[in-house]
């Protein structure tokens, strides 16, 4: 199937399914959040109180809302391969786990500072910096946890989860998340030359840019949709198409964001307007302006769209989803 | 065999194979430091500036010294069990970053605020919290990164490393290694009761340190005999007996560290003496008075001796880790 017959089916897929899509979607958040719940539920015993008060704030980040992206996308993907819908869950909460405790860590009065997360306090805010450290840490630990007990007794199922436990601990390491958060630290208040022109010594290249973005959104992106299909039994070539999504979303997903903290509403945002662009804070949209931007994330999603499209129905979930993020108006 | 046999069959055993001891130990840390030093070699690659700035931080901790008692305890045990030597070494040394990454997160000012460790200036007193905090959140994931490598291209080999990595997620999660820091710092300050008293609400009791101590240091070094034995193929017994033999030791290195802090060598120690005691921190010898820390102590070393005694040779070499534990005079 050549790219242009893909998006073509793939646009009448999505037409066909809305509605399809809206049903998996709510049933698919359903089994996400009583997941994520379960898995805190061994603080809820009888524990020492600190241990609880650990649980709380975790629970308070874990929990709190956020639109699940990553998730839907793992569960998405696991079902594109193929897979049963529960196939993929555990996936899904761990991606999940590893992307609240990055917000966590990264709102830190050492590192972005943040006092305000999805409309709330931030996490340090309420319990204090050394819960929320220690929280961070815990749900790091936790996403291991529940994906090396998705194998269960079945030994026959420990490659798959092996396979998705090294994905998302690559994801989650040095060289990407964390790397990525180390390098948009050293980037703050550094200035930005424009895209086509070499950078000179000490500022910052849109290459530049698009490397530390890649790091810490794009990966653990790409890390969902491949965790969720490693356990719903994906082959070589599913993977590498769906690495190839796993970047166009992750780059699309990071440059609207960079558009919306430009000129978002607030009050949907749940964090201050600007914020970026106050702290001189290093983000594509202001590195190559507005306009080339929002060229930039329809091609991608265009791509995206495309990549989607080469898999089998029920893909037409990945499309849904891509569809919604397009539309994403906070 | 009985447990007074046992005991008497380990004496003869660490008599005979003291020498053979060191070489194993000399071998065997070659292989732990050799193992790690390869491990960060992906940050010395041509990475961006603050990507490699970061795996230095990694490295300051993680090779900086440090007894490697946790990683010997992975190679012995995969060796009691019937393991050759480098079977156990991913075990080894995700233990050992674990191990770490806590002590990188624990030094923080929002914990403990210690400025030196091991007689160097802690972590983020070099490279600045937000790095210490990154380093730290890297180091735990590659130590999963570590443990899930150890299959390779062996499917055979995935149960054994999804075990492995189960137990190193638990070790390192919110009720064990996390959950004891969380209770460690909400002890600081609080009044200490005597032993054999029932403790007054808002105070101390021993229970209540033990657990905090079993959860904070014993778990960890019980999952580096469980991963180690596990990476070398042991059943169900064995895991039984590691088991007991790591939480005597984890207890043991506990009280001994607690002891060593109120009255030891500073300049051996690499750290203040009696620093827990001015910031009024729990420890198992304060509570209990000195002499009823000794005594607990020698029966947890005569139980972990016994329990070490029933591995067939080269079972040992535990026995020597658990000897040199006892002389440690630092």
């Amino acid at each position: 199937m050549t790219t242009t017959m893909a998006a073509r089916t793939a646009t009448r897929t999505t037409g066909r399914c809305a509605s399809d899509f809206g049903l998996w979607r709510a049933r698919s958040l359903e089994l996400i959040n009583g997941g994520l719940e379960k898995a805190l539920g061994i603080y809820q015993d009888d524990r020492p109180a600190a241990v609880g008060t650990l649980g709380r704030a975790m629970a308070y980040s874990l929990l709190g809302g956020g639109k699940r992206l990553r998730p839907l996308l793992a569960l998405a993907a696991g079902q594109a391969v193929g897979g049963r819908l529960p196939a993929a869950l555990p996936a899904a909460l761990a991606v999940e786990m590893v992307h609240a405790y990055s917000l966590i860590h990264d709102d830190l009065p050492a590192m972005d500072d943040d006092d305000l997360r999805r409309g709330r306090p931030t996490c340090h805010k309420v319990f204090g910096e050394a819960l929320a450290i220690l929280a961070g840490d815990a749900l790091l630990a936790l996403a291991f946890e529940t994906l090396a007990r998705a194998a269960g007794q079945r030994p026959a199922a420990a490659p798959r989860v092996n396979r998705a436990l090294l994905e998302l601990a690559r994801a989650a390491g040095g060289l990407s998340l964390v790397g990525g958060q180390a390098l948009d630290l050293s980037f703050e208040k550094r200035p930005l030359t424009a895209p086509e022109q070499p950078a000179p010594p000490g500022d910052l290249s849109l290459d530049m840019v698009r490397d530390m973005e890649e790091r810490k959104t794009g990966r653990l992106i790409t890390a969902a949709l491949v965790c969720g299909a490693a356990l719903a039994g994906a082959e070589a070539p599913e993977f590498k198409r769906l690495k190839r999504l796993g970047r166009a979303l992750g780059l699309a997903f990071q440059i609207q964001d960079d558009l919306l903290n430009q000129c978002g509403d607030p009050a949907r945002l749940g964090k201050a307007v600007g914020s970026d662009a106050r702290r001189g804070k290093a983000s594509f949209s202001l590195t190559g302006g507005r306009e080339a931007a929002e060229r930039e994330l329809a091609a991608l999603i265009d791509d995206a769209r495309q990549t989607a499209g080469t898999f089998k129905a029920p893909g037409g979930r990945l499309l849904g989803i891509i569809d919604s993020l397009t539309g994403r108006q906070a």
